[in-house]
């Protein structure tokens, strides 16, 4: 049986669950729509190292313990890492996760990342070649700026249309269905010990097995001319176009199929043209279109302009806020769509396009079942 | 059947067929022992651009038109594609091959970047997510002396130690059974034509369905305290030996069963270390291991110190100089081991260490069968 749907797309005939997320953020973040949902928020950006890039590391170290705490798993239990970051050379990434020694995938998807890394950690443990995986990603607002932009001490302007990079990291456990059923039962067992606990953690921990990967689009880099890397929105729009297109059409499904299309980071801006680019097609999303970005800060209060970016931006907001929806029932299916702007510094600097590149992630939460 | 094999392998029951492989190299490369096997040499390392990260992704770009070439396929033809490079963010891939309009996973795994696309590849085709599926990667002596070390004219002495960045890429091509079937069936046909091209080019179009990528072993981040980037090899053999006395215990195999084990990019000194580590371990690889870094260059007259480096280095010496000696019969099995360190500019200049990581391939050669 083929599981290739259309010209770009995978329907998994044994699809994997997604049995746990973790997110782990700065204060930023902490003070934002979200605040109090993320499982750590940072006192200061630091996170007790020395440097930005050592902090990004900390933050990927800390999401994976979350997350693994949540599971009750060791990293011995973990076959495959799927990982990467915003960093040259994905250095948050190597650095945050080697004391842990789980073999490993680097990615490189620009702030698309989260759906990189959940597309192939769906396909692995689907395919039969792992009972669990680990999908981690990260950002963090100093370590991109100086990267990308410029360092924050030169303390330069951003118009509006810039985005601010998160400082957080979400990582996931995804799971066999064989896996999963036999963690259910184990951490039923544990109910006790868990209701212990606080009403949400009982929660996750009898729901958690219950919500799958059950399809993923894989994305094109599209370029749309854009050369301004301080309008990240408007360079991600046509990709995350390109792909929402292609995933409906692949699948034969409207967007109200979808409780939510959640976007990655495109902001206000990029969610403008989005919906436009999308209206051209004659789909319209905009009655249940939104995006990390928009969700995680509050724009006017925050000063954070067009509206929340970066890896981590979209893989926090789904850990915190989206999945424990779709843990509780309260969503049914989504469909998260991370989206990356393709440019270096160098690339900026020899005056590049900002071309995009967005991957969708079917989640579908099933009704709990412990008994 | 689970295909899960030891530890962290992969052991195929549908294994993928590498039906063809492509190269396109600077001039030092042309001058050195594999020069003449290589599908483009070219004059200067330019290839036509003004600077040398776009001049990477001419490479790329070229390596893949040529692979399509050699296979008569189309982009549409090709479903998924994987791909990576060594600078920052990708931007040599991304700029080189979103002419293509293929489905793209965008990775990172340092020089070891051929091993982690081809396995990923590999997995994607054998899993039935793609019939056909590309894996390209790329480097250039230029662009990373820029992004890792000093710009060219800053003409800085190396030690002994350093290797040469291979300006190069080495794209492939990976296709399920039925679909290398088809493709033979197909080649079989035109076989008159090629006929009329070059007795190599006859050879390739009758042999090249019939190698196989049957497993797979994914590599942990093995850090071993080196903090010198001018001695890449010494930091990256502690995970070539750690990645192939996993994969020999992973799938019950000796050395002997391989006729080459094949490192990416340790160069003289990184092999000496490997072989040593390893014989600690009472594996014995001297009588067939071989490094493309020490394949590519010839370091005494062509001063490239310990040997050739970089993504395209395992990349080009796989397509030109291994994957022919499959395609004929002269090797029956090898194991492609590309390694990788992964630092940046930022990591080095604050001080972290420089870990290695390095994936096995298993690579097969069945005879001939066209009839």
């Amino acid at each position: 049986m083929s599981e290739q749907m259309g010209i770009q797309s995978l329907c998994f005939s044994n699809p994997p669950c997604l049995i746990a997320g973790s997110s782990v953020v700065g204060k930023k973040e902490s003070e934002g729509p979200l605040g109090g949902k993320f499982d750590v928020e940072g006192e200061d950006d630091y996170f007790g190292c020395d440097n930005w890039e050592a902090a990004e590391s900390a933050l990927q170290k800390k999401a994976m313990e979350i997350v693994m705490g949540k599971a009750g798993v060791v990293p011995e239990d973990i076959r495959y890492l799927f990982a990467g970051d915003l960093l040259g050379q994905s250095v948050a990434s190597s650095f945050g996760l080697q004391s842990f020694e789980i073999p490993m995938f680097g990615l490189y998807g620009a702030c698309s990342t989260a759906g990189l890394a959940l597309s192939l950690a769906a396909m692995t443990v689907a395919a039969g070649y792992a009972d669990l995986a680990a999908a981690v990603t990260s950002s963090h607002f100093a370590s991109a700026e100086k990267q990308f932009r410029f360092p924050l001490e030169y303390a330069n302007q951003r118009p509006f249309s810039a985005t601010w990079t998160v400082t957080g990291s979400g990582a996931f456990l995804l799971a066999s269905q064989r896996k999963a059923e036999e963690m259910k039962k184990r951490a039923y067992r544990e109910k006790v010990y868990a209701e212990e606990e606080t009403e949400l953690v009982s929660a996750k921990w009898t729901n958690q097995y219950n919500v799958k990967i059950t399809g993923v689009t894989v994305g094109r880099i599209v370029d749309f001319g854009v050369r301004d890397s301080m309008n990240m929105g408007a360079a991600m729009a046509p990709a995350a176009k390109d792909v929402i297109e292609t995933h409906l059409r692949d699948f034969n499904r409207t967007p109200e199929d979808y409780d939510k299309i959640i976007t990655g980071d495109l902001g206000e801006i990029g969610q403008e043209i989005l919906v436009h680019l999308l209206q051209e097609k004659d789909i319209d999303i905009s009655g249940n279109h939104t995006d990390c970005g928009l969700e995680i800060f509050d724009g006017k209060k925050q000063g954070t302009g067009s509206g929340g970016s970066g890896c981590g931006c979209s893989a926090v907001t789904l850990s915190a806020h989206f999945l424990p929806m779709l843990f509780s029932g309260e969503m049914k299916r989504i469909l998260f769509v991370p989206t990356g702007a393709l440019l270096s510094k160098i690339s900026f600097n020899e005056g590049q396009n900002v071309p995009g590149i967005a991957h969708a992630v079917v989640l579908e939460g099933c009704a709990a079942d412990v008994s």
